[in-house]
């Protein structure tokens, strides 16, 4: 008989996460409820924010309780259906999380022939459509313009970048290390990649950027984040869209370049993609073009069996994926 | 025979000003050429970014040279014009800094009736313009909103929360000692004031601001912003408009709570009052409209003959002025 897997919060780190702090179970296959259905999920997707729902300080949602499944975006197939319009053999996206098996009312149908079923939870997914509304709407970059973005090679850096290019900018990546770094450059068609763990980044970001930087989209704060203050332009927009280099650290970073805002006047905007969510099909449809037409570039870091979820999501934590971090579940 | 009086920046400080910085010294009267006025100047403004043009740090405009007079605005009577519209015995406002005389083309005529010559140097003048563009384009107040504005006592801060008031808001500041939080609750109408020196401010601003803060107009930054982050609204605005904190220190304050700007998507945006100089006729129009029904009141600080004037900006740079600073040079 069919059994469920499903991985738990077992604690809330301090710090570092540890896979100590999850805990694998067994359990019956669910049923699905007049309306629902039963999906077998293929794929997980691993992002960033997880770490924040492991945390129970406030956030822009509430974090998962312990001994409940860490949540994900999943995408999978449909194998048994209670819904009016979703059949079995449908391939759908869904946010079951960590486990085989869930029931669901929520599951948008995928169109496999169009691109595949994983890249909807990367390029053309959640990751994709943050790149594109924080670089449309925050960033505005303007043709002639340069944007950097850091986590370059990550699942949303490497589309900000690539839309940067696509929309006339000078589009330079910070990742770290240097095959990360050629792959920025040489695959993704970066102008420059910055390596910001080769030493002097305020002085490689100047070479990189010889007309100082109108757009930062900043996925990591920190450290990154304070440097490129003191690189911005005259009236330079900053999205923030994540903070990875803190998730970990149990003391903010303290920001030193502050008063640059000031003097350049530069404007800064905290972003969460759900905030577009009316839009998404907009997003889609242009980030489908571009992919359609092969000038939207991308690369998958792929962990084998949801036992080994906490393992990638740590090495995600530690900027140790190249490419969007999935779990292959089957 | 009439002599020029000047001051000159003598020494760049470090860490806080001194008077050794300052030099004053006598010249003659200057000539005006043609198509300038010579111009008998009897108030001169003190504003905190004056700190900065002490310095040779980049910043929007270019420092102070050593040995060179001052710079800052004035309000005085023309005495001898050369000029094709201005006359002898006009009142203008001009740049001419911290001397009794000086000689310029760029002298703008004021109307005494209605409104004392000091007062184009505060209310009506940059630091009112700083407030009503600064609160309107980047704050963005709505009715019912709580806008929150530091230095709430002084030339800005003071217009911030009356048009706050004016534009329909709850409206809240923060000032330093219970005499300027009785002045700005009493006096200006604000709805409530947090004595910042007064102990726990994170918990008086929430005792102040029980809907939480949409909208801050900052004029300090360092700690009073970081903790003023953790108070932000969903969507707040940040107006980031003065650093006096930390115009003095040799190193700069680190801000703790910027994860509230990802979590809340705050938007905060540098501003100076130069950037909307082809809408200072707008502003003037609103801000006289208001102080002509006495809607808009506002406090001066007069420190009396140009000697005086270092002391007076070390004053305002601590703190201890109360309202908008000027010296009376006549």
């Amino acid at each position: 008989m069919i059994r469920n897997r499903r991985v738990l919060l077992a604690s809330r780190p301090s710090g570092w996460v540890t896979e100590a702090d999850f805990r694998i179970e067994e359990a019956p296959l669910p049923e699905p409820a007049q309306g629902e259905v039963l999906v077998r999920n293929l794929w997980l997707s691993l992002d960033p924010y997880m770490r924040g729902r492991m945390s129970d300080a406030k956030s822009y949602v509430k974090g998962v309780e312990l001994g409940e499944v860490m949540v994900g975006q999943t995408a999978g197939e449909v194998v048994e259906s209670r819904h009016s319009t979703l059949r079995v053999g449908d391939k759908v996206l869904t946010q079951l999380g960590w486990q085989l098996y869930g029931t669901t009312k929520e599951a948008m149908r995928v169109d496999e022939r169009r691109a595949p079923l994983s890249a909807y939870l990367g390029v053309l997914g959640m990751p994709g459509m943050t790149a594109y509304f924080g670089l449309k709407e925050i960033g505005q970059p303007k043709a002639g313009e340069t944007v950097v973005v850091s986590a370059a090679s990550g699942a949303v850096g490497s589309v900000v970048g690539q839309l940067a290019r696509l929309w006339g900018c000078r589009a330079v990546g910070i990742a770290g290390g240097p095959a990360k770094c050629e792959y920025v450059r040489k695959e993704l068609g970066f102008d420059a990649c910055v390596d910001y763990k080769a030493g002097d980044l305020g002085a490689a970001l100047k070479d990189a950027c010889p007309k100082g930087v109108d757009v930062y989209f900043d996925n990591v704060g920190g450290e990154i984040f304070d440097t490129l203050l003191a690189r911005m332009n005259l009236h330079a927009r900053v999205v923030v869209c994540g903070l990875i280099s803190e998730y970990n650290a149990t003391q903010p970073y303290a920001i030193r370049n502050w008063r640059a805002v000031l003097v350049n006047r530069i404007r800064l905007q905290g972003m969460i993609v759900f905030d577009w969510k009316e839009r998404y099909g907009e997003a889609l449809g242009a980030l489908a073009g571009y992919f359609g037409q092969g000038r939207l570039k991308y690369r998958e870091s792929v962990v084998e069996g949801l036992e080994n979820a906490p393992r990638g999501l740590i090495a995600l934590l530690r900027g140790e994926n190249f490419g969007k971090q999935l779990v292959k579940l089957a």
